[in-house]
């Protein structure tokens, strides 16, 4: 960074991401870590599990002579955060945060050449210092958003940092990041409650959804889920959010059109062009090509998913996704099992019908 | 049945659900069954399966002498199939259907008492008397609507017939049934397509979702599935499911509102209420107590599935649903695995833990 010595990290806010910062800094970037959190038995964490070479008691203490400085606390607080290490720091630093939105922070402090936006996609499912990994990162897109105000040398230094962790830099204007935030994740969030909202509604008092199918479970599977970060990120990102929301508030009508006029074969094109759509959104370019789906009929026992997950893993058949749909009774249940193209779909249906399970594969292609 | 010899059955429609019956008929009442179905080869295959002693090859042959006779074509033909049954059927028969709504056809044939009709909740995921078994429906729901003109007798026997496969029969009026239906199935699969159509005219041309999290692909799982079977069900159940879509497109115009306001602890409050409601509608009453979640963080490469669940399986805990969020890069992701009660969660969790990972378990209860 600076071209002499080891480079100089800040990181304000020791949790799962700031945690997991600071130990690829430390172990792939060789950089002198100083991890600051207000809460000091975090400090304490932070230091045991190695994410940090010193605890700051103050974002002063943990910004002196910080080359880059990543603020990763909850997105409420980013922008006063963010904006006191801007207070702290020199000409010369860095300053980012990790938030999940982007627009309010960037209107409040991009005019700063020295701060640029981040977003790293990665570690959603757990939180604290406990479960930071130097290898979170890895291959995960990491946006940032610079401004025409940026200072070029600071945002290459960042941008070299963040690839340095592991990820995958990738510039976006802060408005559209959020509106694409919007689209695959506040949106998904909001359906999913309303889903539950009409279901409990229309549902007598006591009654349970029946064992239907997978559908109204998969579908509202992130309902409700941690309302307190929640309610910041619906929060900091609004508008975009509520823009996306009466959409598809708009197509529901419509499609309850369409739904009413009992015109099944525009219904099923409507439907297979969800299909289409889906399979082209999901697509992946990881290697081995894009995701087969096998469809696997097992009992339902102790054992079964671990021979089925046993023999593709021995034949190097990697499990990139899966979901047991369980029967009513639970004794038996549909399986589906995603893999990484052809190739490894057809080696995986071999075994699966070697183990005596009817399996069919669906391709992501048609 | 008739109190003397094997009771008699006709199947007309031998794919996964009738094929299903007519192996649980022959193995678990003992009774003699007659498959019917259009197509010579699937006749051939019916025999073949074990799921008939005979292939008749007209609806008048195969309901010759029969006691019950389940009708199992595709819903859209169901009315006209079950009419030409009851035509071919004696006064001492009991006839039924298999399709998921029940509206239209109770009304077509309800005043006939000899017509009840049916819905087993089963067998979703694959088609075809090649993954026909004699315990597909043990312990599922099976829906019977009879109206104020159903023959008591036939009633009860087909009550006693549906019982004998391993259903548990459930008298729904068919209205009832039809909207509890468009609630449970119809709505999430429209609100799915729904998302991807906004995410796709969202999103760049080209461009992918990001691997954000679970949340878009968890929603739209199942958009897009099986166009004309589900045209037809659309279709079929059109007047409940578009009102329990336009319910929902209200639901989310309330909602866009509520996150515009920026109000986080009202905000917060709703997202917590889905969360609540979530967990009471799919609330179990099964054995062991309500599902528990395990959510785990582990490398994703062949044989880390597989030593879980063979870890969870030898303590005999028995996963009952499974979820794997792969992070962006595949080398890692989080796993949710549920498990029946505090119980099985808690050995589960200690068994994971041994394995070295990270677990959090998660309560249906608050």
């Amino acid at each position: 960074m600076s071209g002499s010595g080891a480079p100089r990290v800040a990181v304000l806010g020791v949790g799962l991401i700031g945690g997991s910062i600071g130990l690829a800094a430390r172990e792939r970037l060789g950089a002198v870590v100083a991890g600051y959190d207000p809460d000091p038995g975090t400090r304490e964490a932070a230091l045991a599990t190695g994410a940090a070479d010193t605890a700051a008691d103050s974002v002063a203490a943990a910004c002196e002579g910080a080359e880059v400085v990543f603020c990763a606390a909850p997105v409420g607080r980013l922008p006063e955060l963010a904006a006191a290490a801007l207070e702290c720091c020199g000409p010369e630093a860095a300053v980012t945060d990790v938030g999940s939105t982007k627009r309010d922070i960037v209107a409040q402090l991009g005019a700063d050449g020295r701060f640029v936006g981040g977003h790293p996609l990665a570690g959603a499912e757990t939180a604290g210092v406990a479960n930071a990994r130097a290898d979170l990162f890895d291959g995960a897109r990491w946006y940032l958003t610079p401004t025409e105000d940026s200072e070029g040398v600071l945002y290459d230094r960042l941008q070299r940092t963040v690839a340095g962790l592991g990820a995958r830099p990738e510039a976006i204007e802060a408005g559209e990041h959020d509106r694409l935030m919007a689209t695959v994740s506040g949106m998904p969030h909001a359906v999913a409650n309303a889903l539950v909202a009409e279901a409990a509604a229309d549902l007598a008092s006591g009654e349970r959804v029946p064992e239907v199918g997978p559908s109204f479970r998969d579908a509202t599977r992130v309902a409700g889920s941690n309302p307190a970060i929640w309610a910041d990120i619906f929060a900091s990102n609004r508008e975009a959010t509520a823009d996306a929301v009466d959409a598809v508030a708009r197509r529901l009508s419509e499609a309850a059109a369409l739904i009413r006029s009992g015109d099944t074969a525009a219904i099923a094109a409507w439907h297979a062009a969800a299909g289409e759509d889906r399979r082209r959104l999901l697509a992946s370019d990881r290697p081995g090509g894009p995701l087969q789906e096998l469809r696997i009929i097992v009992a339902n026992e102790p054992g079964t998913m671990a021979r089925l997950a046993l023999a593709l893993g021995e034949a190097g058949v990697n499990i990139e996704d899966m979901a047991l749909y369980p029967a009513a009774d639970m004794t038996s249940g549909a399986v589906s099992i995603w893999v990484a193209g052809p190739e490894q779909a057809e080696r995986g249906a071999a075994l699966v019908r070697e183990l005596g399970h009817n399996v069919t594969v669906v391709g992501a292609g048609g």
